[in-house]
């Protein structure tokens, strides 16, 4: 048997679809905008060399040649197209060297120039360089991340990562300036939780693929439920704070209830609601049903957060709870048992619980998610060979086809907030909440009610990457707006 | 949007491919073979009319062409494809009845016409009917049963359920007989559990495509214990007694490890063995890794199975331990924690525990099964148009192409055995475990030590069902037999 999946190698054949501004890289530069949005007042003490820099635009027009050096590290849990990203660069004939484990690599000058990305085309996960979750904050780490480019003259560094990584690439961007480098910073956007928004940033790679095979797995389960009557299925999905998986998943599969943590309503206000839909199911005849809920939800929801103050919980180096540990679904079967109780309630409640997160964040990037981040690649040299640095790759009109995708490098300290962390001012790039008034939502809160009684599963299925585009190359359903 | 997902309507497009011999019915007949199997002399007080039924093979020859009017139910947990045998019974242009639930259905006489089964073609599930795990054994379910087989004027019955379904058949077309009854009862092997097998029954439906969902889940699992090299993960895979499952899982994905249940190993045996791989990998600066347990590992291990004797375990209406009840996955680890206290272990050992199962028991069928179901419905059509009765469909040389698939019927108790389940003598069908000599076993015993230190991890990636047929239409990897 070969140690490939027959998938695997077909994938490594793919050729990513690009816009075609990214065909001919020499005739194509970034152009600064008037941009209309300042960052907030009280950064400019922080980042007084890149407070001001402007928002940059992909135009028509030459290009320069240049030979570059650049330095590429995957920052936080793996999203699938990483892989993709450094392709993206390796194929602008770049040489790209790979920082090991993360942020660490960087500070402790671990690494190796990628040779040969093939191997690696259109798969998921981040194995080939590893990831890690360092902060690059204190005068020492940014002096050895400093001396590492020296050493290795490079021209740029890509960081490809979420919210806390981007504001790590800031600090350095910041840094390296202050110093005098040379070496310009650069943030790709990368969340499978979808958080790393902005009116300017649709959605961070990773997240369509991630939740595709979230959706999969919940259209299977809800079709086992339908098919078996006996369980209540409670699935919670990963996402650090906002719900965006959640709101997705529930567009892909019209599960009978989805909890959406930024509606914020009380614990018996979900327990209640719980309780009355599996109430009126079983009058219905009907003692199964699929519920998802945010692994978010936590951060919502008071009295969660309160039950859960005394337990000590780990943090990640970035002083987040670890979300994950928590068993809200657990938590919330054992309230809603004891709710229907109170409310003499004749039926049986059998319950499955499941949490999906570790199933997705590695697959093989949707031909979305691999075309994208190629894309994001290819657009992060450019940045670089064109000067900018502390600034993000951003790709408009991503539900287009990708030929008619626009780009932007738009400065980082834009999308950041001073914010108190552990007793500190910290600066960090604000967590996009899934907001109330976007039409992803407002398409869920119309059909809601409707999934509750009626069985109106969806059934997505596996992920496709041969046949008809409209099943091979659809972007994420909340990206509607 | 929609409330199909485009890819459920591009599968309702979906022709599968059946053997030649199946293309016009009018041409084949069931023949009846000299059979060298006898089944066990104890059988033939319970079974006196169908003890001494001949094994029948499809041949080309004038078929008859009739009316059929056909019930048919499924039986025990969800398998993808189920549908598709109810496609392949209509198409021939039987009228197909549908019992709803399970045989409780047929003993209530609860069901209707299937009028289209169009909106059902290649999808997963058993919703179109429901499915239930009542055991007909009682005189009462029986008469009951030849009440509404009579009331609907069946030509025939088929029972699309595993083994203890399958018993439940033998056990109706013997009561049939006895009675006089012209309805033909005729079985249809199901299960994703692999263990309905024998030298007749290479692979019950629904193993392939439920395996290579758990087979995807397993490699983006293990891709991300690669990235983020950070955790142990232990998944649990479905399957009551045979570590079927698991052994496929092993073959498609190459984990780090996989506990087949067959083994019989002893408890502390597995532990160190867990123990002493988790130190090895630990000194090669590994603190991550992948391992594959059976559901049913516990029936095989004594000191687990003296663990849980204690314990209140519910039974189904078989007699069965409710095996997924029990966490093994969770005591394994805790053993693996105090044996690596015991060795002075100086690493962590983080976990992250999984359990796979209603994430593929109803997913959309793979081709393979697409093709093998809606064969097997066919085919079950034919037998009862020919008159044979206490039969299950069996179809050879899966791992060719469909075109060249043979078809036998055989006497369902040609399967069985006597046992004793709750002090008294039931027959039962014989659970097909996994074989220390079958090609299958035997190539993940020579290879299994490579994937213990190096990371060989294979990953097989979502079903494909468009595009290259070495992608799209692969058979079971365990099939190599």
């Amino acid at each position: 048997m070969d140690s490939l999946s027959p998938l695997q190698k077909k994938r490594l054949d793919y050729k990513p679809a690009i816009p075609d501004l990214l065909r001919d890289l020499r005739k194509v530069h970034f152009k600064a905008m008037k941009s209309s949005q300042r960052p907030p007042e009280t950064l400019k003490k922080l980042f007084p060399k890149s407070f001001d820099l402007p928002t940059h635009q992909l135009v028509e027009g030459r290009g320069e040649e240049r030979e570059l050096k650049i330095g590429a590290l995957f920052s936080g849990g793996p999203a699938p197209g990483g892989h993709n990203v450094l392709a993206g660069m390796c194929d602008t004939g770049a040489k790209v060297f790979g920082f090991f484990n993360g942020p660490a690599g960087l500070v402790e000058n671990q690494g190796r120039e990628i040779e040969n990305i093939d191997p690696y085309r259109n798969q998921g996960g981040f194995d080939l360089l590893g990831s890690g979750r360092t902060k690059i904050e204190t005068r020492e780490q940014l002096a050895a991340s400093l001396k590492t480019v020296k050493e290795r003259r490079l021209d740029g560094l890509v960081v490809i990562g979420g919210d806390d990584s981007n504001t790590n690439a800031a600090l350095l961007a910041e840094y390296f300036l202050e110093h005098g480098s040379q070496t310009k910073v650069v943030g790709v956007p990368k969340t499978i939780d979808g958080d790393l928004k902005s009116e300017e940033i649709e959605i961070p790679f990773g997240f369509d693929s991630a939740c595709k095979t979230y959706a999969e797995i919940i259209g299977n389960i809800a079709r086992d439920a339908q098919s078996s009557r006996k369980y209540y299925h409670f699935i919670k999905l990963m996402g650090r704070s906002a719900s965006h998986v959640t709101l997705e998943c529930a567009l892909a599969t019209h599960p009978n209830l989805a909890l959406i943590g930024e509606e914020r309503r009380g614990l018996q206000e979900i327990v209640g609601e719980i309780s009355e839909m599996i109430c009126k199911r079983y009058e219905a005849g009907k003692e199964y049903g699929v519920i998802l809920l945010p692994e978010g939800l936590i951060e919502f929801v008071p009295e969660l957060h309160q039950g859960i103050q005394d337990v000590p919980l780990e943090k990640d180096p970035h002083g987040n709870i670890q979300v994950s540990q928590i068993q809200t679904e657990k938590l919330l079967v054992e309230l809603v048992k004891k709710e229907l109780q109170k409310r003499r309630f004749k039926g049986k409640l059998n319950t499955q619980e499941h949490f999906l997160g570790y199933e997705g964040r590695s697959c093989m990037p949707s031909n979305f998610d691999a075309n994208y981040c190629y894309t994001l690649g290819r657009m992060a040299t450019l940045a670089i060979r064109d000067g900018l640095t502390g600034v993000i790759c951003s790709v408009q009109h991503l539900r287009k086809s990708p030929r008619e995708w626009g780009m932007k490098a738009l400065p980082l300290v834009q999308l950041m907030d001073l914010e108190i962390r552990s007793g500190k001012e910290k600066p960090v790039i604000k967590k996009a909440l899934v907001d109330m008034k976007q039409k992803s939502f407002v398409y869920f809160l119309r059909h809601r009610k409707s999934w509750e009684l009626d069985d109106q599963y969806r059934y997505p299925g596996p992920i496709q990457f041969f046949g008809d585009p409209e099943v091979t190359d659809a972007a994420p359903l909340s990206l509607m707006d």
